[in-house]
């Protein structure tokens, strides 16, 4: 998958250059009057603040974004950005960090690094602090309201998403994996080794990437003419204890699955546990693919197959195209997914003699 | 182990409440014709530029230290500070990322993560970037260098030191674990099992928590009077394929241990490797035990004994250390370890019937 070759259009940010017609001067009164609202008013929605209806704040963004308003740069730009983690209890987070920081330091830009982690009152008081440490730009891999995001545009502040979890506006930058291919890949993976009761763990329903990849798994099973078992797929939560919660449940069924594919590598460990406790072998009794590939699944005994995600490459290209955001530039690639590898090891084989598969 | 107050005295940096005597004013000029050196040598070491000999810079900096000279306060500081790493492609950075970044945000303080990951050159890179974002102060995993360390002293930035690898000066602001402690309490666990052919994987010699880790080892030896077989004591890096392979030389050893600990448990989980493929079982044929209690090993099977460093409170208490310092304050304890625990999981068992123990 193609890195924006950012710089590359030799455009640093003068006016000229901006999105919009260049021709024409957009001013605060021009979006004004064509809302048909107060100077006051646009002012209040392009600093992000209170006090304006949710229609009158769409009419003035969407007129913003029609004619090209250009928010005026912040006086002083500092040399940090910002890295909003919601995941750092998991041990994925620390490939994304190194792959940020090795590519701002290459810029010399500090990465100030937060971790929301299910603190969504502090992570509220987050954005007055960032907005105050005047970042360059925003890498957020945990989610944003909209409310911050709406902040960080009224400050001239891009950010870049990192990983899908909810839907975004079309235009908004993101980076992220190829999570259908994933999931697809994966399924066909089993469906090649003869397996027909393949089960899925996913992850919540409302999480973009978790659903990709389930429907991706479900387009496999589709492809080969398997009816998906609604009773073979459970959704839970992204880590080992809810992993081994669901692996327990589904091999206590009258008719267990010879397969199971997991959203994460730590749910995947999870059901490993779950299959020692019935004293099941992987994979002679049971295959298991996992997503992600961290370091630990190659070490952990069967080593297992899992779809990997190039999380250095993405966590590079998140950050240089935030900072060619950040530099005024207008890459031409602004959302990109780059493609996952099913990487197999032994956790997957074909399903044991007797069983219908 | 004490936490220290920080801010309990109510010192905010005024210059009485520095140290050295409040009753004299300690000028540049005073050094100079103290240590026989002009005022601009003087001048040079404060500000960690070079060109004075290291036997100059010894006899001007004892001056200063005994006599109290105080660095002007930088004119401004930014609301950030700085997190310099060495072991993220380590698992129990993790931890140590996620205690400072809660403590610093409930600061209101950015959290500037750089990771050294034996990059020397840009290492050396790094101090002047980190200078020029004004920082608070510095929280330093991986060890910087004496260079360094006075760049960071001249602009008046304090630095502590998380976990030591070398020896530093009696008066650097430290926070680590109770290394010697951990190291002998998982060798007296082995010993009141019964085993005696006890070996250890340890890090490397010049780290220092290493050294106290293998030394703790030996004490227990020492006390239980088994004499410590200089074959069964291998030094390697603390990563999973070092663990691996030196798992794997002790177990082709015609006189094998039946009991392991390693420095890591990253090394530990390298052992399970090199057990597995010599058809060895854990704990029935090989007793092991790790250190750091990552959250991974209790979900390998088996569940791994291990020496616990309580990593996020070493964490909180070096970030509130630091900005203390960096508020000018003057906390009473600045140098503390924090108590390790035995976490005995399903690794260790007493050493098979028939072996010498």
């Amino acid at each position: 998958m193609p890195v924006p070759r950012t710089g590359s259009d030799g455009r640093h940010g003068r006016s000229e250059n901006r999105p919009g017609d260049p021709y024409r001067t957009v001013t605060i009164a021009f979006i004004a009057e064509r809302a048909g609202v107060s100077i006051p008013t646009v002012s209040k929605v392009i600093n992000g603040r209170s006090g304006v209806g949710a229609e009158t704040r769409a009419r003035v963004e969407a007129l913003i974004n029609e004619h090209g308003y250009q928010r005026p740069e912040p006086t002083t730009r500092s040399d940090i950005m910002e890295l909003v983690m919601g995941e750092l209890e998991s041990m994925w987070g620390l490939e994304i960090i190194r792959g940020v920081e090795r590519t701002a330091r290459d810029h010399h830009v500090g990465v100030v690094l937060s971790d929301f982690d299910q603190r969504p009152t502090e992570a509220r008081g987050w954005v007055e602090d960032a907005l105050a440490r005047r970042p360059r730009c925003v890498v957020s891999v945990a989610q944003l309201s909209q409310t911050q995001r709406d902040q960080l545009v009224a400050r001239n502040i891009p950010f870049v998403v990192f990983d899908l979890a909810a839907d975004l506006p079309d235009d908004a930058p993101y980076v992220g994996a190829t999570n259908w291919l994933g999931g697809r890949s994966a399924a066909r993976h089993l469906i090649q080794l003869g397996h027909h009761r393949i089960a899925m763990i996913g992850g919540p329903d409302s999480v973009l990437c978790c659903r990709a990849r389930l429907d991706g798994y479900r387009s496999a099973m589709d492809s080969a003419g398997i009816p998906v078992d609604p009773a073979l797929v459970l959704l839970v939560d992204l880590n080992h204890e809810q992993g081994y919660g669901a692996g327990r449940e589904l091999l206590a069924r009258p008719r267990r699955p010879t397969a199971i594919f997991t959203a994460t590598d730590v749910q995947a460990l999870g059901v490993y546990k779950a299959a020692r406790e019935a004293g099941l072998r992987i994979p002679e009794d049971l295959s298991v693919v996992g997503f992600d590939d961290l370091p630990v699944v190659s070490w952990v005994d069967p080593p297992l197959t899992t779809v990997r995600q190039p999380l250095m490459e993405m966590a590079v290209a998140a950050t240089e195209l935030a900072l060619a955001l950040g530099r005024g530039e207008q890459p031409a690639q602004r959302r990109m997914e780059f493609a996952t590898t099913l990487t197999v090891r032994e956790s997957t084989a074909p399903p044991p003699s007797g069983a219908d598969g």
